[in-house]
């Protein structure tokens, strides 16, 4: 047993958010402010950068009811950022000044909730305050709609953008099927290296609504099958529904969006307008079946922040992560990111429990989609994909609405002296 | 009072789907299947095509319960057309056909579930078996997201298109506003020549969350005071939040969309199939902005599929306007639409009361965003809006979940003999 550390604690959150990376950080928020062992809990405005800037709100004059409305509110709410560390042997400026700053408000533990960059720069902090003598305490709370997180099961935010897709999916499917005439969607996921999210379309199809063919970054895209599998299903059903990861690219690493952008149309200032992947694709469709009728649909951005169709899994999973990190600190453990470890309970049901995984193995390393995931045509993923997957996005958000709409947490943020 | 009038009805689902047409669908099932006066209950495979190949669907054999999920089921279930019926005067052929189904079936009912153009084909027809002498009561039950049928207080559906993009709309502004760094959005919602789905996305400015900007196809667009407006908010914010109309057109009436696709497809009915919006308005802005950080996002079919955030008002009305038609028919009335009048209760509470209008009224007649509702400088909403609106999005969607995802109806679409 470690002995107590007292200190303030900061909670920062970094890279692109997710529908419950609020969930986590509540999790950190509500825990640190009943520890004994913390004296003040501090929410760094834009993640390091509040640091740094010393832009640190005071989370102990907010209303707890406020703050409870974090789990069901998307996007981050301190604010993100997307700043690199240098290497403190390159250029140790702004660990000085982060040092300087912990000095200052006597910061003894520092939780840091986002996905590899974010565990990357966890890592370097603790590696500084360790050469430095500052004794800290430093805690990784994972966080990506990716699922491209090394070590842990799953990542928090994933499951809630995976929901999003196969509730989306499915009821596009029903659209998309209205008229006996022909139809071909192309839905476009997001996901440059790893293919979770676009796997998650798949889980429609557990209902009869999924997609017919489903491209993954994990394989090389090879456009003449492409358009072959589309053909084929195209002449027999009339309708077709495909689903791809924004980072397909074929055999020479050439993404497949940037196919075609020199037929690409032109805007009113003669500037070329890249359409999406999906866009993209549908011009190809045409330019092999003719004028057929074709959309393509991007999920955007709403597929990391539609907290309304949340996974409540997920949502109390990252709530665990944020609170085992602060649990876990005060007890004296240092330099670990809390992620999952699945189980199954004698009945066969889903169980999740957290498990600590080192900082220096998550930081900067990708997890792909596994090829046992992926069926042998590289166009549709296997049944270990929807076993992994579908226990994650049960539960419906426990949110609150208001007038017919989310109420989502105000923060006062107020800045402490 | 008429004499009772025995005999089969048809319920026909027409035109763009939406996350409610299905309830009204299943208050004309639900009734009919329940009344006394009629003694089949057919369904129309994909609209009047399904009464002209005689293709009608038995709905006495489909399971109760399976029925009951037509409430939270998006799209037509029964499938949908865009058929257009020529003036009998020029060509009866199709009305020859539509008599001999009926005939053969004893079908003295007919209920029509669409927009503006469905409210045409049952007047047509009515007429038609009028001239003929065949004894059959007509109705039209509304259906469209546009919000554009005349008389209506509103139509069925676009409450629920409404909650979508005010729901999303709040999520992308938490979303759009992560980063300390600059951002501009343009969101593109449906609606050619009514602004009420683009008007939507101001209730999210009612929780402090709306668009900046928000242009409806009521008012001429003028692309210099566009690009003034969003580079004024943009200079003292570095975010904006731009919403648009699929449909908003210079003052010579050229689409914006046209603005650099000048061959885009036609449907049936001679409407152009639009698209692209964003993208295009995203490349004016960056002429004018230099490289700022810009993302277009198209609410695509989402808006009119997303039945998981329905509004439960909207469910509740559109079971109730279907229901309403038949009861009306049974009693007697023919060649009407069932839409829905306003009043508010003694303590100011919303009330929708079903009320007829003459088919021959509502058919090809368009009902816009009205004046007042728009402000002074065409780039927003007034109070007036948001008091129409508010009342109608209210109640989350009663809808059944199964592993997570939800269940909507299977129907076993058991052809007539």
């Amino acid at each position: 047993m470690a002995t107590q550390l007292k200190g303030a604690c900061i909670i920062g959150q970094s890279g692109g958010p997710s529908s419950v990376i609020n969930a986590s950080c509540y999790g950190v928020i509500r825990t640190a402010l009943d520890s004994g062992a913390i004296t003040n809990v501090f929410g760094a405005a834009h993640g390091i950068n509040g640091v740094l800037d010393d832009v640190l709100y005071d989370m102990g004059k907010e209303d707890p009811k406020e703050l409870e409305l974090l789990l069901h509110t998307p996007s981050s709410a301190l604010g993100s950022c997307r700043y690199k560390l240098k290497d403190s042997s390159e250029d140790d400026t702004d660990y000085k000044r982060i040092l300087e700053v912990f000095k200052k408000h006597d910061v003894r533990y520092f939780f840091y909730n986002g996905g590899n960059d974010s565990m990357d720069t966890c890592n370097k902090i603790s590696k500084y305050m360790q050469k430095a003598g500052y004794e800290c305490r430093i805690m990784g709370v994972p966080k990506t709609i990716d699922n491209d997180l090394y070590g842990t099961d799953h990542c928090p935010g994933f499951a809630s953008a995976a929901k999003y897709i196969a509730t989306t999916t499915m009821e596009l499917y029903k659209d998309a099927r209205v008229y006996d005439t022909g139809m071909i969607c192309v839905l476009e996921c997001m996901g440059r290296h790893a293919g979770w999210l676009t796997a998650a379309t798949a889980l429609a199809g557990e209902f009869g609504c999924g997609p017919d063919l489903i491209y993954l970054p994990e394989r090389d895209f090879d456009m003449e099958a492409f358009l072959n599998d589309v053909e084929r299903i195209y002449t027999a059903n009339k309708k077709c529904i495909v689903a791809v990861s924004e980072g397909i690219h074929d055999k020479d690493g050439k993404f497949i969006v940037e196919y075609g952008q020199e037929n690409a149309p032109v805007d009113a200032f003669g500037h070329k307008q890249l359409g999406g992947l999906a866009a993209n694709l549908i011009g190809v469709i045409k330019g092999r079946l003719g004028n057929v009728k074709c959309r393509g649909i991007e999920f955007s951005l709403m597929q990391r922040c539609a907290a309304h169709i949340a996974s409540e899994t997920d949502v109390q999973e990252s709530f665990l992560s944020g609170k085992t990190a602060v649990e876990q600190a005060v007890a004296g453990v240092t330099d670990k990111m809390v992620g999952y470890e699945r189980s199954y309970d004698k009945d066969g049901n889903y169980v999740c429990n957290m498990k600590l995984f080192d900082l220096a193995d998550v930081a900067n390393t990708e997890k792909k989609v596994p090829a046992e995931m992926i069926n042998k045509e590289g166009n549709g993923v296997t049944k270990a994909f929807i076993d992994y997957a579908l226990p994650l996005i049960q539960g419906q958000p426990k949110m609150t609405f208001e007038q017919g709409l989310p109420r989502f947490a105000k923060l006062k943020k107020i800045v402490a002296e």
